[in-house]
């Protein structure tokens, strides 16, 4: 393998007319790229560059950029020789000019925004626009045709890239990875998608490790490194190293063409064997693909050298290599010449300034073009989910409490008829959860994807599986997105206090779908949607590093077009939710359902009705007789916050039978939010008939309990709302010593009641303390018994009590992957 | 280098007795695993085991435990021996039994917890513990004795021991990683940490891959690659790999033993040569450090099948390989002749169960106990910083407004004389952006660590630099956390939207150090301090995708004891923070500012002033005369807040003179909150003299101005607060345009002091309307001119107009690492 990695074609596979055309193109893109950072005006130079033809300010990444265009002009080639259908991944994001003068080379760019033509003026608003107040942003980024991969943090381009290719047989991902990305912790574990890739069902990944040296203030870690150990690391990730290297001490750039020809056309023979080997065989193996190291000059074809400090092949290229050009004329000479060493005259028409006709014959046609490729505005390609009706697999819920059900195992058995009747178009991905997260059923559908090494006793691997798991959270979020943008639908099941690992990442979702909402040529895409279980409240045996249920939070910071948040209280309405979600398109679902069996409450119908206002009175549960005027109002959102709020209200309908109390159950948390910020948001008057306008609100929420504060702050009862949730108190502890700590227990909630209702504190004295009492009683007990006393963990609702319900005993086990099967309904 | 890498030793290095003694140490502490996972009671079995011995509810995780039990063995011969000073960090931190019982063999868990005896009634106390209701987490965590790596979240056990190395030259670092941990995006770029590790005045890190197979279910990728793959990868990684593979279909243990202490000898002396090299030749080099392969069965020792399906070397000996042992007969059975299999009679002594004194010889002496290893309690060895006074770096600021300086250049060269003042114990540590956020001066002092190839045109490298620079913010985190842990004290600088990519692993820190409040042998240790710069109002290129200031958010989820939030307006307050940040302990300190010029505002004297308070009246820009009766209050937090509030307070001066209006200034956040929230929180009292109790209170805020009312909702004049803040609207624009767009800026604050203080709407409608007009004027001039209008950026607060003060020109260039030295102050 070393052999072939080694190896390098000496043919010159590119004829006369060929070769002038890619080195005309790749000028051209240069030309243009360099023309973006500096110009305002003057853009075909027919006049001596001045001063005022200079932008004031100088913002850009020249450095990536004429690596990538040199690249691109290649793909080109290959594409129209071999009719390849093929997107760009441009990972070194940064070097917005090159991709964006791509797509103005290849039309695309005139064709989307009329006010940018193809002709001279065109070109200087391409080069005014850029970087600039009001016009589009340095980085690859929505508003850049072709592009699915946002240019600014970095890490990700891999995984984006292997998710674009899954169940895509006939597409090839190029995705171009900087060196200073490699460095990044999700691109260093995403070489390892290789495993992840049928090379018969999925599509060619196809990476490139620009190795061109340089950070922006360091040398990268990959290019200093032996080229021995660099191909040892490629092979070690599984891939084939081919090794390019050009450009450098002067090379002539048609000898560089003809070699990289050369090696790219080897690189695609290898896919084409691996690929015909593999559906010829039937065997997808595990292949060894491509990988290219392109070693080539940071700020290739820039200046060498200004004021005797080294530019080209230096971190000094980096950015804007001459700064104050306008206001030194001995660099607006320079980079005149600079711009001029393109030979702009044979690139562009003399009188209109659009390209010439025989470089443009180096643009693929129509959707071929990267820039247009549809799979890159994925909208245009996704199909509507065929959804089985969520409703036959409902819980019977006979009476609220009257069921059992672990919730996200009934989502699981629903999510697996949707997996079957979308067999290559939906996946779910987790980090070695799914299980779990008892998401079972979803793995009996076609198995997990592996192609590497099975074992006898290996359980659901399979080269064609549907679920993705490796433990890694930014691998899945990351072939997710990839997956979405291109149009296709899934899930991501996570423990919820690991979610966190993907904050920024889903930060820079958020602010592409945001973005892309002004854009009227994005189509929208598939939502992202989370399944957060094994959630804050139930983390026995794992304890306070599993606490945290602050992604909700982080969310809602974004921007509220784009974010929803639910909590469905049991398994009806959580399938419900999700039928919801997985309709949706541009937002992002966070559903947050815990996995360990709990009481039912609410039959489907009620679960739907329910879901879809999102907010309402339990009136079965509330004691207020639907007059409007309760002592009391018990609000919860959240499973685990639900079973306690209705245990106090159990409680309080024996010691304080003559309280009216009502519950308010929110199962979307943006209802809670005001209508202007929210679109979700409910009306003050409605908010207020729920809420009263005066009355004590006691709430129990899933999460850390500001989030309310935050929601709620200008509603007209805001000062009355009191809200017990998780307070950052938690450790290794029996599932209600853990709200007991964080008081948001159902003896807490009495108290809280009691000191909250005028007049009651003083007349129940004796009654608060029984409550404190208990709570006493209840720790207690799980230290001497090891588990929680079984008042607490049989607790049945009054009215299923009445019939005799009985709740099994809690999960004894720690060992979730072989969680038994849903206890029947108990009738 | 592959000839050594799969070289075994064939010698058996053990004499009887010690080969006896190890393996009795491991029983010792495989059967202490078991019993921990398992038992309540009737520790020694003494008598047969029956339901009532079993916990209830079984919880924990075998499979890594007894391979851990293993090399920790293995590692006490070589303590021994060689007199190494080493400590251990356990990867799969769900090996909770296995560090916990080497503590109680070590004496170490006795000697810190009373309660644990050594001896019998100590075992049946360790056992019931564990994973018990008031007892202690099944994963390894700060009640661990000899640990700084909790087992919650998974990969940064790599990066915490090289943190826990650099500058510990005497230390070595035993570093298991578990094969599903080595999924992890952050495990997978922190082996490239020993190109930043010195051979001399560092100490030494030896990673061990656990490759054991098996996630929770799942096989892990790396177990399910050729060898010779994981070899390449290893070797591509920098590492000279040891295949070490043992203990499968029933190898005789002591053979295994004989094996693997032969090849850790090897190892050992590897890397004792290694480092004798580098000593003698004066040459670091970059040594291709020894990395051990360490293949054993998941779950080794254990049953090896259990109702026909095999568990040992499966995925299902993961946690807790048989549930419901209480409850079946045959369970309990099994497990008695699990536990029996280790002999533990020849262990334990009959009369008190202590652990026999000819196998207690395995541990070592006092601190060289890897569970009593001072570094492993890393305040116990931390020196205070030697911090050379801040004030000899004031900005000279003869009236407010009248200089210009850049705070985080101006921080930077008081850090540069903190490191020189500390060549031993200081590090800042950034992911090349040190620079970038003109913290240059500490480069000067003694570079960039950097052990990889250099080039003569390379800047600042050097293998001894105190500046650690990677493009991957977990490596940096990871670094500096294991640094802290260990004693030491550092700073880590980052671009304050990026800074998210860590917002699990600060968790993870946050909670470790809110744990370690009530565990009186952990000695406080150096807080983490951060340095957000490159904030979210002046991402002018870089746009949208550059701009998030919910760190703070995220950070304020967490325990009120822990975390600290400062936003200094200028210099001379940031020095004074950061004086205050770097002498605290056991916090984390989340300081954010600006590196752009900007003016600034108050003498060394007055910013420590303002500092102390954390929050304060600027009287010099108030116009209420300090009568307690202003007609509203503008208050500030964050940088370019304070400029555009100053500038709003210009524009009212001139428009509505009669207008008294009082300024004020939060340094420290938390001074927001209720004193009952958090330490800092102003008592009400205070909180309403500064803030007024119903005046109207325009807040221009850094952040997402939700936050300030989440702070503020208790206070009596909440309803009144009026907060502006980033509102997720952003672009690629100029600064002023990036304030407009969020109506953040000095036309929009005059334009809600006329909305909100009663009686001036009526009055003012044209001032109102003239303010709007200037914002569309000002923005006009960013199209037209790629910039602000220079009476926006040249603007200068009114006393220092006076004295004829003029603001430089804006920034021109993005090339942040070539950025010009501070402008002199302006007279």
């Amino acid at each position: 393998m070393l052999g072939k990695a080694t190896r390098e074609s000496r043919a010159e596979p590119l004829d006369d007319e060929t070769l002038t055309r890619v080195d005309a193109w790749w000028r051209a893109a240069n030309y243009l790229s360099v023309g973006q950072i500096y110009l305002l005006d003057n853009p075909l130079l027919r006049e001596p560059l001045k001063a005022e033809h200079i932008k004031p300010r100088l913002l850009g990444h020249w450095g990536t950029s004429p690596g990538q265009n040199f690249l691109y002009a290649h793909l080109n080639r290959a594409i129209i020789e071999r009719e390849l259908d093929m997107i760009y991944i441009a990972g070194p994001g940064h070097g917005g000019p090159s991709l964006v003068s791509a797509s103005w080379l290849e039309g695309t760019y005139s064709e989307i925004y009329s006010g940018v033509g193809d002709d001279e003026d065109g070109m200087r608003a391409l080069f005014r626009q850029f970087s600039y107040p009001g016009g589009i942003p340095s980085h690859v980024a929505p508003e850049t045709p072709g592009s699915i991969h946002e240019g600014g943090e970095l890490g990700y381009a891999l995984s984006h890239a292997y998710g674009a290719a899954f169940d895509n047989p006939g597409l090839t991902v190029a995705a171009v990875i900087g060196d200073g990305e490699a460095e990044t912790g999700p691109l260093a574990t995403s070489w390892h998608s290789n495993k992840f890739l049928h090379p018969v069902t999925d599509g060619t990944v196809l990476p490139i490790l620009h190795l061109n040296g340089y950070k922006i203030a360091n040398p990268t870690v990959l290019a200093r490194i032996p080229r021995s150990e660099l191909e040892a690391l490629m092979i070690g990730y599984g891939h084939t190293p081919y090794w390019f290297e050009g450009g450098f001490d002067g090379e002539d750039p048609m000898a560089v063409h003809q070699r990289f020809a050369a090696l790219l056309d080897e690189v695609l023979d290898h896919i084409d064997t691996i690929r015909r080997d593999a559906h010829e065989s039937g065997d997808p193996g595990r292949p060894a693909w491509p990988v290219i190291v392109f070693k080539t000059p940071k700020g290739w074809t820039g200046p060498r050298e200004i004021d005797g400090q080294p530019i080209e092949d230096t971190f000094r290229s980096h950015q804007v290599p001459m700064a104050d050009v306008r206001g030194n004329e001995r660099y607006t000479g320079l980079l005149e010449s600079w711009m001029r060493s393109y030979r702009p005259e044979e690139l562009f028409n003399d009188d209109d300034g659009r390209l010439r006709a025989e470089v443009a014959r180096l643009n693929p046609h129509g959707g071929r073009r990267m820039s247009a490729n549809p799979h890159a505005n994925g909208g245009t390609l996704t199909r509507d989910l065929v959804v089985p009706d969520f409703r036959s697999h409902a819980v019977d819920v006979p009476t609220p409490g009257a069921s059992v059900a672990e919730p996200t195992r009934v989502l699981g058995g629903w999510l697996a008829a949707i997996m079957r009747a979308n067999p290559t178009n939906f996946r779910i991905f987790g980090p070695d959860e799914t299980a779990s997260n008892r998401l079972n059923a979803t793995v009996d559908v076609a198995g997990k994807t592996w192609l590497a090494e099975t074992l006898p006793d290996d359980d659901a691997l399979s080269p064609t599986g549907r679920v993705m798991e490796m433990l890694s959270e930014h691998q899945c979020q990351g072939w997710l997105e990839g997956y979405l943008l291109t149009g296709r639908h899934g899930v991501f099941n996570c423990y919820e206090a690991f979610v966190h690992i993907i904050d920024a990442m889903f930060n820079q979702h958020a602010k592409w779908l945001k973005v892309t909402r002004d854009i009227p040529w994005r189509v929208p895409i598939p939502s992202l949607n989370y399944l957060l279980s094994s959630h804050v409240w139930r983390q026995d045996h794992n304890g306070f590093t599993h606490q945290d249920p602050g992604f909700i939070d982080h969310v809602v910071n974004k921007k509220a077009d784009v974010i929803r948040v639910y909590l469905p209280p049991d398994a009806n309405t959580l399938l419900s939710t999700y039928d919801h979600c997985l309709r949706s398109r541009d937002y992002v679902n966070v559903v947050v359902s815990g996995k360990q069996p709990g009481p039912q409450w609410l039959t489907m119908d009620e679960a739907i009705a329910h879901c879809s206002r999102g907010i309402g009175i339990w009136e079965w549960a509330s004691t207020d007789g639907g007059d409007g005027e309760p002592d009391v109002v018990l609000a919860c959102a959240g499973d685990v916050p639900t079973v306690e709020t209705l245990a106090a209200v159990d409680l309080l309908r024996q010691h304080l039978p003559e309280l009216r109390v009502r519950v308010v159950n929110v199962v979307d948390l943006m209802r809670l939010q005001d209508e202007h910020e929210h679109p979700h948001g409910l009306p003050n008057a409605e908010f207020d008939a729920l809420f009263t306008p005066d009355k004590p609100v006691v709430f129990a929420y899933h999460g850390y309990p500001w989030l309310i504060h935050r929601l709620t702050y200008r509603r007209t009862n805001h000062r009355n709302i009191h809200v017990r949730g998780y307070k950052e108190e938690g450790t290794t502890t029996t599932p209600f010593d853990m709200v007991m700590l964080n008081e948001l227990d159902r003896f807490h909630l009495v108290m809280d009641v009691i000191d909250r209702v005028p007049g009651l504190r003083a007349r129940n004295a004796g009654l608060r303390q029984r409550m404190s009492d208990e709570r006493l009683r209840a720790r207690q007990y799980t230290r001497e018994h090891g588990k929680d006393a079984p008042e607490i963990s049989e607790w049945v609702w009054p009215a299923a009590r009445e019939l005799g319900v009985a709740v099994p005993a809690a999960d004894d086990t720690a060992a979730d992957f072989s969680a038994p099967p849903p206890p029947p309904p108990v009738k």
